[in-house]
């Protein structure tokens, strides 16, 4: 079998674990016997097999004898006993003599040892050079993956629709809907990707968004973030429903959060996460914010590798300024709209070069809008 | 010689007029003799030979003989006697035995005339059909010849240059450069094809800009536009220099006019051309404002097919109301720069249906910038 033809499979493959393996990575692996005939799997959820034991328990199901079988991984089998035994062990146990991977696993708990152990076993083992196209995809499509492992924080995607001329609301407030049905549904599949889903508590007053993946199909609902510095979410909000986990990250202090008692009961009582992570305040003397930083670095710790944020001007404007953005997905709508609430509230600035730069990494018509991704330069993981 | 591969040449041929043949279309020819050798042509600078007269020239320079010969043209040959005599006559005296035409001329005076006169000389004439790629090429090549004849006005292209959030300008009026020289040069490459270029004197006070064609080379400068109400131009500003000639468009009637004779006698001595078209106030009780619908007929009746719009967010915003803008061309930067000046100081709306539609007709990258182009719907002349 053509091996370009077999990681084109594989990529392919590898995608259908998105909405279903997180925190895991997606992977998918193709074992091919001796006597040609091949079996695929990829990762399944959290706790369920990953890609290797998917293809050696088709190859089982088939009565297929796998030994001296090829494996083809995107992604360096585990090593580790996570939430179930090393992928090493079961290929080695089932005799396969040769391992293709293409790509290290960025998991400072694997991140070669798969290779070595299979290798110590007498497996061969293959990778396939940085710029393979196998190799690039599955750093793509595994980018929060690699961002957790390599840096303790999520991938941050700001997702964003506006016009052409950078209006996402009226002066009215008025912002349904900006883009057309295509976009929204696209804007839907990036949100089956991600970990979390993040807004604020302005979006919830004004706009009380479910914020939940449900234009496309998907195995598994995100969890749902809100940043309520003061924890003044209505329990009452869409977002608080049903499905899914919800965190609430608020800026109280224990004073503060003995004085909200009663918010926190009820909220607790809708089985919402509370979690404090006060900051200093925005202005001098003004009230504490959430720690954005903070919030990152707890919604690695709960393995959220894509952290997918639709939040409003306000809001957005403080993820950049912190620093902490790494992808912009706009949507732009072709109309002009005029004066109104921008992407953001930064600025005002005195020097172009004190701008957000940022690098386009792919432009493509959704219906009749534009959906442009653009990168903050030096932030890819890899 | 495959006639697919004939139109191809010829598509890209007849943009070698650009920048040489306003007001004339942009028109390719190809001869092919009865002993298979060719002979191609396009317009040259207005008054000088069209496509198919520099094709005969070609032939004639080689000592061929064209008796019996083939004529490829993109344009239906002229049949009146413009700054040149009609190519019909030039053609049949040659004894062109057959005319292959792309697209029928648009020109009212031409307009299927053409074809008939070649016909009733005996030479078999035969046109593509509109959907073929050489009849789409020649018209959108053409498309302000086509909005000028069939329409009375130039095809209004606005250009603007903005960050990925719509910042054309920051607080404090800096612009130059939010986009790379890549877009610039690119932006100059419109420039040359429009027959004007146009601005209004807020921009001139602010940006002192020349508004000629200086990053790619031209046969031609296109016309100079001001709009300037009140004839405040100071008549040092750089616009005003050669090359090329300038019209400053007023609001004046007679006898503010008279009251401005020192500036009109001081801008006469420049060469540049003062025309009145004073149109209503734009609030009630104020100064009036230049008309622009006037403005595009007198620039059609000067024979302006494209006129290309680089002007602040207040004028761009005049334009868009009047609903005489039928493009935009926007070059979008890969950076934020939050608060500032937007591409126009349209609205505020309170419903997005009273937004200004567009459609995308294309979207390239230049150099690390983004290059977008949207059309008004229904506004294309063909």
């Amino acid at each position: 079998m053509d091996e370009a033809r077999i990681w084109d499979d594989l990529t392919a493959l590898a995608e259908r674990a998105v909405g279903l393996s997180d925190p895991n990575p997606r992977v998918a692996c193709r074992l091919v016997l001796p006597d040609g005939r091949a079996f695929d799997g990829h990762t399944q959820a959290a706790g369920q097999a990953h890609a290797e034991v998917m293809a050696l328990r088709a190859a089982q199901a088939a009565g297929a004898d796998v030994r001296g079988a090829t494996a083809y991984v995107t992604l360096e089998p585990c090593s580790h006993h996570g939430r179930t035994p090393p992928c090493c062990d079961a290929l080695i146990a089932a005799g396969v003599a040769r391992v293709v991977v293409a790509a290290i696993d960025p998991n400072p708990r694997v991140a070669g040892n798969g290779l070595q152990r299979l290798r110590a076993a007498g497996v061969v083992v293959d990778t396939l050079p940085d710029d393979h196209p196998a190799a690039r995809a599955t750093r793509e499509l595994n980018i929060g993956f690699w961002q957790r492992m390599r840096h303790g924080r999520p991938w941050v995607r700001m997702k964003v629709a506006a016009s052409l001329d950078g209006t996402t609301a009226l002066p009215n407030g008025v912002s349904q809907w900006i883009t057309g049905e295509a976009a929204r549904t696209d804007g839907h599949a990036w949100r089956r990707r991600a970990g979390a889903l993040l807004t604020g508590i302005g979006t919830v007053r004004s706009d009380d968004p479910r914020l939940d993946v449900r234009h496309v199909p998907t195995a598994r609902q995100p969890l749902r973030v809100v940043l309520d510095s003061a924890l003044e979410i209505d329990p009452a909000a869409r977002i608080l429903q049903p499905p899914g986990a919800v965190i609430v990250y608020t800026a109280s202090d224990p004073a503060t959060a003995a004085a909200q008692a009663d918010q926190r009961a009820a909220l607790a009582a809708l089985g919402v996460t509370v979690v404090d992570r006060p900051g200093p305040p925005k202005t001098a003397g003004g009230p504490p914010k959430v720690d954005l930083a903070a919030v990152l670095a707890d919604l690695a710790a709960r393995e959220v590798n894509e952290l997918h944020i639709e939040s409003g001007a306000k809001l957005n404007a403080s993820w950049w300024r912190a620093g902490l953005v790494d992808e912009l997905l706009l949507y732009l709508a072709p109309r002009l709209l005029g004066t109104g609430v921008g992407l953001t509230d930064l600025g005002p600035l005195t020097r172009l070069e004190d701008g957000w730069p940022l690098t386009f990494t792919s432009v493509q018509p959704v219906g009749p809008d534009l959906r442009v991704l653009a990168r903050v330069p030096g932030r890819t993981p890899f």
